[in-house]
């Protein structure tokens, strides 16, 4: 998507040095727009760790270029292909131990290295790292896009109806920042704008981290869509009062029941979606389902450290980032980052396929080859 | 409640000097622990304009004090008993601008003008000031008390079933800090942790001033009160997973109807609560009831700045209270001050009288005399 008028991915080869990789380091935004240069597969490593990149979609691809920079080290480094391979793998997992709970990230790794079955000359394994990685952050964009395009009939329907702007809220950062291009939950959001339907985004801030308000903020306005940051208690107030034509959020995982594992106070905006008649989507590529759980009362709940809720980060006068402390400094503090919304609450999950209600029969109805 | 150890009230006339008024000046915690000295009617205009106190009850008795004040200086500056009460009138109407939304305000300045009528001596009326200011403080302080102790059995009963801390969430500050003592939501909370009974608080933190993080979980931390503070999106998931045995919070207005206005994200915790079967109650002093209003949705809902959304105060690395900026600064942001809590959520409404349900009738039946 535009920054500035130009187009970008959070993540890609440099078009003159092809052993360069460059990211937007998102640690600094909304502040500073920050083009990071990673050049070893280590320094892909410590981006993903220290979440200078973040999201499914594009930790996988991340991981990928990473296993091609590791592919250029094995070369030069290697005495014969089975060292090459160890080399590769060591660097694999030292990407997969980066964050373990991120499925993408040991997805992209083993794909890696599956894909060098049957190669010997490292020469051609580094091709292949190369091609294999584009691929994957290809695919990643293709298939948001093709999220937006199969959500943006909701959106251009409730245009015709009203013939005015089309009021959609989101929680935390569904956005292309999140994957390769376009996002999640922002990608029909994208679609609609760029296609002249006028659209207005309500974004959630999304405490402790702050997501809505750094990154879906940021990559908005940076877009020129409409939007208006908020607090996340103002979501119901805003649905009582009809300012809120729909609903689309991400999701972390997404059980073949249908139950929606997504950001901390997702579950709160989906109750008074569903007390006010709001339509409450979710979008997703087909990789966050979980094929395993029907349950998302079984979901882990990740518990993140307190100081993400005590202290909050900013610019401060001097137009430096600073973070500073909210609380008395005894008072305890809890930070699960995750809750899940059960299906009934769900109108719809938009996927790279098309449309499917949240309940396991639409789901495999879309996806009839997961059926084991 | 206590201070490390020490009783403290929100607003005191000072031991030895009766013409000095006191407060805790609350803008600077959890972080300070500053008293303010008022000497000058004047000075309580400014604490109450610029929020060094806070609170309807609050409010109430500074405006009682501030008029103590100006008919100090009433009788040091006027010519004659119509030139005293012209003075004092004067006084009046500028404590009554500085927060003109806050329904104590103007009635603890209408009763001190009125508790004057038939009063000639400007020494007598001073020390009817000096009275009546007391007595709107100490009924402020017991009406908190009383709800105190009509909301204890509920606690109480909660406890002997589990035999394990009760585990109360509220939301924004209902505490002693927005009232004289007591707190209106957390009355029942130290009525309990007071004889004995193990409670733990939940604290939203209460985007985006954060009267939670700063005021409630002080207050609670200062008495030794149990809790925890969380970010407003978690309570949700607390209730999904059994973690909230009751939430209680205040309100800044409740119609005869019993829809209930508080601070902005009440309403999604409500939803939570029913969907979870946790009961939800609103602890207030009966002047918090709107007698003219049936229907909540009726309620004006206050619009402020944009700059509590976008900027946040807290404590930075070099101990100085500082505030950072949160979003991009071209985002828009909008900020809602309260939402409506419809009546078929709330559980109970926790009064000085007792407690009843939230319908006209149950209401009324304890406040006959309002039945007009």
């Amino acid at each position: 998507m535009n920054v500035n008028g130009k187009p970008y991915r959070t993540i890609w080869v440099n078009g003159e040095d092809d052993k360069l990789i460059q990211i937007i380091d998102q640690r600094w935004l909304p502040h500073k727009f920050v083009v990071e240069d990673l050049r070893r597969s280590d320094d892909v490593a410590i981006a993903i760790r220290d979440m200078h990149v973040r999201g499914a979609g594009l930790i996988g691809a991340a991981a990928g270029l990473g296993m091609y920079l590791a592919g250029l080290e094995a070369n030069r480094d290697s005495i014969n292909p089975e060292h090459f391979n160890q080399l590769l793998r060591n660097s694999g997992d030292k990407l997969k131990a980066t964050r373990p709970t991120a499925v993408n990230l040991e997805w992209a790794v083993n794909r890696q290295l599956d894909g060098l079955s049957g190669l010997t000359d490292s020469i051609i394994k580094v091709r292949q790292l190369f091609q294999e990685a584009g691929k994957i952050a290809d695919e990643d964009s293709a298939y948001c896009q093709s999220i937006g395009q199969h959500g943006l009939p909701l959106i251009r329907d409730i245009y015709d109806g009203k013939q005015q702007a089309v009021n959609i809220l989101t929680h935390c950062n569904a956005g292309w920042l999140a994957f390769v291009d376009h996002g999640s939950a922002t990608s029909p959001i994208y679609a609609a704008h760029d296609e002249g339907i006028p659209v207005h985004v309500w974004v959630d801030e999304t405490r402790p981290r702050n997501q809505g308000a750094r990154l879906t903020a940021w990559e908005l306005d940076k877009h020129g869509v409409p939007h208006t940051v908020i607090a996340d208690n103002v979501g119901g107030h805003l649905m009582q009062h009809g300012m809120v034509d729909m609903v689309i959020v991400g999701t972390d995982r997404t059980t073949y029941g249908g139950d929606v594992c997504n950001k901390i106070g997702t579950y709160l905006k989906a109750l008074a979606a569903k007390d006010n008649n709001v339509p409450f989507y979710v979008a997703l590529p087909s990789s966050t389902f979980d094929w395993k759980m029907e349950n998302g009362m079984d979901t882990p709940i990740e518990h993140r450290g307190g100081d993400e809720v005590k202290y909050i980060q900013g610019l401060n006068g001097e137009g430096e980032i600073d973070r500073v402390l909210l609380t008395p400094p005894n008072s305890p503090v809890v930070n699960y980052a995750f809750d899940v919304t059960p299906r009934h609450l769900v109108t719809g999950l938009i996927t790279e396929r098309g449309i499917c209600e949240a309940n396991s029969d639409s789901i495999y109805r879309l996806f009839p080859e997961k059926r084991a």
